[in-house]
């Protein structure tokens, strides 16, 4: 039928007084001793779940990243530390009313039409250059050391391994094991039961709301390669159309000679006719699965490399013109669409200084931007290979790369001013690769610091992952000084390889891509729980890659109340239809069953990990969505039943009790003991 | 992306010489017992096999519906029948050139211009009446009697009923149970063999192919309700848009009193800004499985059932009009989307005389048409509602409103012009309702006639289908004469309920929608592949239903080589994307891990199960279609690679050889025992 014929009554968002439907059937357990273990297994576990929760607070804190508000409070209520109220309150912003329209206002400049340098904030004149791996800041550019580095936060490695080790020996520890196990099952009964009281009130509340349904609803695709977000039919189409196009264009330099696209075609002997998706062969197959090189191959179009180059690269003899298009094309789709929005992933691979300006020039000359897009920056984790091309001569040049030209731009926009426009829409960084590659390393204190890391071996995936959090830390503070925005981390994590990935995606990141093995770490899935931390799962991808999809845990995840996200990864290699979002989610909602409030709180879930900006989530979800509790819904724009969101908040505030309720008794007790010892003992005993 | 942007280039059919890629490795069984059982089993067997196939022959020649020719070719081997070579030969067509384009020219009139009766063949002046529930047609109008009988087939009851009980009696045999069970575990082995060696060279063969894909190759939607044909999201933006067009347009009675469309919306208080797809409430849910009668309720928008009858309706006081303007809608999208195409299934209930010529009108005056589409009409097996309501004294009653304008329009076709008209696209019968509804009546030679049929209880699956097929029968052979097309019985069959639906669907129908419950009757299934009988399944149709979707015995199906296609049965409740076959296909691909030639397989046989014209299909498949092996495929257009016809064919072909040769070499055994018999015993023994 006719798109977005009819839809624009949406436009005008219509007040209306919706009851605030909150009564539902609640599960409450009575008796003593709750939680089903005896006191003593419990507060040995609580010691440990608390004591990592709390490794994670001081990591995102001080990295600027968001920590949970809820978990934050009960925290506190340990009285530890003070708690600091998470990160948009420092940016003061005109406060959205309760019935603005869900369509945020748009600008009518385009945001890279202020290219002027003269307009860009000035030079703070400082310098900086990297230490041990991480890049310092000093007030001056000439003779920086430590009398004039800028009190910025600088992490330390050595805590660094210190808190990781701790978090190992907790995540193997056999009674925290099954307590974390027998948690974790209770929350899934619980929800069960939850749905069997509770269903027919949430789906009524939904249907109260007016106009208001899953199709209408704000969904970001949390994990998506700009390089295959669009699907195989789309590209084939897009390269027909360039062959007819520009048959004469030079797309490619073949011995120092140009070769126009018309001569790449017949060297392949292939017309615009020939070509179909068959040839094509960029889609996943059987063939595929559990073979992640096989995979990585079918990023080339009809097998050939030199495609890839021409039509999905952004640095190419052409300056990315056809790439830059054909995500053009998938943005104009997203607008379209209105209500669907995508973190597109695009690549910085640190072999040279000047990837981020030709990325940068990329973006603002051609154009590339939309307002339901934000971007993400992949590093894939390929040392090892530059290393042994002779690109690299340690890993310190390559962190240089990545971050130097970051900090060069935050201390002085003038110096790379594409790039500072570019900067504004880039929401943080992704971590990328085989995570089933073996690992012959184990980073500790006696791993060698980055400038001295020559080995053929590539480093391990901490290793990687703790100096990106570590430079980007630094990085955070000098931007906030500045006022410009902070950055966050979001790396691929748990998608298969080892399960200690898991750890430093928990210490370091604000949320992760996959997360599968959490189903193998029972430990790990209650503390992501705990600390909802955003999980962007693509059960598509996996099933071609990792896992079948009826064995994918995203339902698991989902009932227990873990922060999970649907996404689609590859639509290029995965998808079938126009809308692989949609797809995605349709595909999800047959298999599980997902009646439309879970498919609703996915997609809410979606927007909230997301990194669209304060203001946007505020139209899109509620302009009190960063409370804690269902006063941070908004069903009329979100179409979540309050309930659901009660029974979240309620059942997470109850589980972080019953952790901090155990810690906090058993220190009571402690002092307790400490008087009893001092009293003597009581006339008439003895 | 934009849709149908640069798909011209396909208009132009190039030539292309594609070598027949038919070399393949082939599995082959040597030594003397081929088929693991002892050769007495095999011959029990194989006679009762036989014995079936030829039960089916007769009742689908009989009734000039089409029997598979490899089938019957084996049993001609038998050299008990003629075998007529099927459906197609009779009617002389203008052959298709080999080359041809892949589009069928279009006409430039539309089907229902030449309304004018002038135009139409004239009247025979034949008589027609209902005998037992059988029409039967006479040279004259009066004193129709044996004498003036027009000699056309009238099937024999006693005849049909000891075939029945045959049948019966053959699929509960236990060795006979045994075999087949075998077999078909022998035909999956085969397969899983088939795919491990040659599943590359099936991928290069489609690559091979200039231009041709998936996404462009012919597809049927072989299943599909026209009243729930559109996804909730088009009829929710139809239904706004009516509100906003035609809001004082009278469209439903209350009381004697003519009701608006926007009084009609206040009564309920609903605006048009109200509505979303929750509201609406259309789309299966968790509470719909096991559950036909909330799944029925789920056709009306809202719970209200006065919707359906103004929107989904044909026969309403606006007489269709919204109905028939949404169903065009639909079908302009298959226009766009070029290669796929629906078979709507339409109602006709048998309450009154005039249901014939009141659809027909509807379709005709809202020249409801399209290329992409063909008709079925689905009879509900309601007689004992409406028996109940007093509507219909007795069954009879219902045949004859069902059948006689039929004969009467092939008898003179100016009597209902309308109607001479719209049969023209009209492929045949469904016969729909809930199979899981218990039946209290087994169907013999002691049930009462239609005409005697007057108890509250609703006839038997049978008994429908039984007297649906007579009538049709007497009506193909007339309309033969007449030289107007002939209908074929397609009824759902085997989606729940008691396994003998499915042997009525065997004896009598050209193919079947479901199947599901073959997977419990081994006997059966064993003959739905040896016969070919398509089966239009809709796993995600059975997911919310009957079936979860990976229990759904499609893929076990599809590999044993028995015809199956996918269909959407009702998008409005099941699908959620704009595409909903697409979504079907995806969603199987994706579940069973289907590859490139899966899909074409199954998307060649929804056209060669599809009521489509002989000439369309010989356009969509290739001139050569209605042959047998790999000669009747063109990979050019169909995309399936000749091996993996060549595989089918063959299999099938050594299937029967083993059976008929099983029954073959038992009679020649026979016969020489005779001759012994008759010779004395030799000199010297004794």
């Amino acid at each position: 039928m006719k798109e977005a014929s009819v839809d624009t009554v949406d436009d005008g968002f219509k007040e209306r007084e919706m009851p605030m439907e909150r009564e539902y059937q609640r599960v409450s357990i009575s008796g003593e001793e709750k939680c089903g273990v005896p006191f003593t297994d419990l507060v040995d576990a609580a010691k440990c779940v608390v004591k990592a929760l709390f490794i994670r607070e001081k990591y995102i804190k001080r990295s600027m990243q968001s920590f949970c508000k809820t978990t934050a409070h009960s925290l506190q209520d340990l009285g530890m530390k003070p708690v600091d109220v998470g990160v948009y309150d420092d940016i003061p912003e005109t406060p959205v009313d309760a019935d603005a329209p869900v369509h945020p206002p748009v600008s009518d400049t385009h945001p890279y039409d202020n290219q002027d340098p003269k307009n860009m904030p000035a030079d703070t004149g400082y310098g900086c250059k990297m230490v041990d791996g991480v890049v310092h800041v000093y007030t001056k550019k000439v003779n920086m050391d430590k009398s004039s580095e800028l009190d910025l936060l600088y992490p330390d490695l050595k805590e660094y391994i210190a808190d990781m080790n701790v978090m190992m020996a907790l995540i193997i520890n056999g009674p925290v094991k099954s307590f974390c196990y027998r948690r974790l099952q209770y929350l899934s009964s619980k929800y069960q039961m939850h749905i069997l009281l509770n269903e027919m009130k949430e789906l009524a509340a939904q249907k109260k709301v007016p106009h208001r349904d899953f199709y209408n609803i704000r969904k970001v695709d949390t994990h998506i390669h700009a390089s295959s977000c669009m699907n195989q039919k789309h590209l084939l189409r897009f390269i027909k159309r360039a062959m007819k196009k520009y048959p004469e264009e030079i797309v490619h330099i073949e011995r120092g000679r140009g070769q126009t696209l018309k001569e790449v075609f017949e060297s392949m002997n292939l017309t615009a006719f020939d070509l179909s998706v068959d040839t094509l062969d960029m889609h996943a197959d059987r063939n595929t699965f559990h073979r992640f090189d096989k995979f990585n191959a079918k990023y080339n179009p009809i097998g050939e490399s030199i495609l890839r180059e021409i039509f999905i690269k952004t640095d190419n003899h052409i300056e990315g013109k056809y790439f830059a298009h054909i995500v053009k094309e998938v943005m104009a789709d997203l607008e379209e669409s209105k209500y669907q929005n995508s973190e597109l992933r695009l690549s910085i691979y640190g072999r040279s200084r000047d990837e981020w300006d030709k990325l940068a020039q990329w973006a603002v000359k051609h154009r590339v931007y939309s307002d339901n897009v934000r971007w993400l920056v992949q590093v894939p984790r390929l040392f090892d290979v530059y290393h042994t091309k002779k690109q690299l001569a340690n890993f310190q040049e390559m962190l240089e790369n990545i971050f130097m030209p970051l900090f060069e731009v935050s201390i002085d926009p003038r110096s790379h001013p594409e790039l500072h426009l570019f900067l504004q829409h880039v929401v943080g960084f992704d971590s990328v690769d085989d995570e089933s590659k073996p690992e012959h390393h184990i980073f500790n204190l006696d791993s060698p610091l980055p400038a001295n890391w020559t080995e053929e071996d590539n480093p391990p995936y901490s290793y990687y992952l703790y100096y990106t959090y570590a430079n980007m830390t630094v990085l955070n503070h000098l931007r906030r000084r500045r006022g410009f925005h902070t950055f966050v981390l979001r790396p691929h994590c748990g998608e298969a390889g080892p399960i200690h990935h898991l750890v430093s995606g928990f210490m370091l990141s604000e949320n992760i891509s996959h997360g599968l093995l959490l189903r193998k770490a029972p430990v790990l899935q209650y503390l992501y729980y705990l600390a909802q931390i955003g999980i962007a799962m693509s059960p598509l991808s996996n099933n071609s890659l990792f896992l079948s999809y009826h064995r994918n845990p995203l339902m698991e995840y989902l009932s227990r109340g873990l922060m999970v996200s649907l996404s689609t990864d590859d639509p290029l290699q995965f998808h079938f239809t126009k809308e692989p979002l949609m797809e995605e989610y349709s595909i999800a909602a047959q298999v599980w069953k997902l009646s439309s409030c879970d498919m609703c709180e996915l997609a809410r879930n979606s927007v909230l990990m997301s990194g669209f900006s304060h203001k946007a989530k505020s139209y899109w979800l509620g302009p009190s969505y960063s409370r804690e509790g269902p006063e941070s819904n908004d069903i009329r724009r979100t179409n979540v039943p309050d309930i659901r969101v009660a029974y979240r908040s309620e059942t997470l505030t109850e589980e972080l009790h019953l952790i901090i309720h155990a810690v906090r008794t058993e220190e009571l007790d402690a002092i307790d003991e400490e008087d009893s010892l001092t009293m003597g003992p009581l006339p008439g005993q003895r």
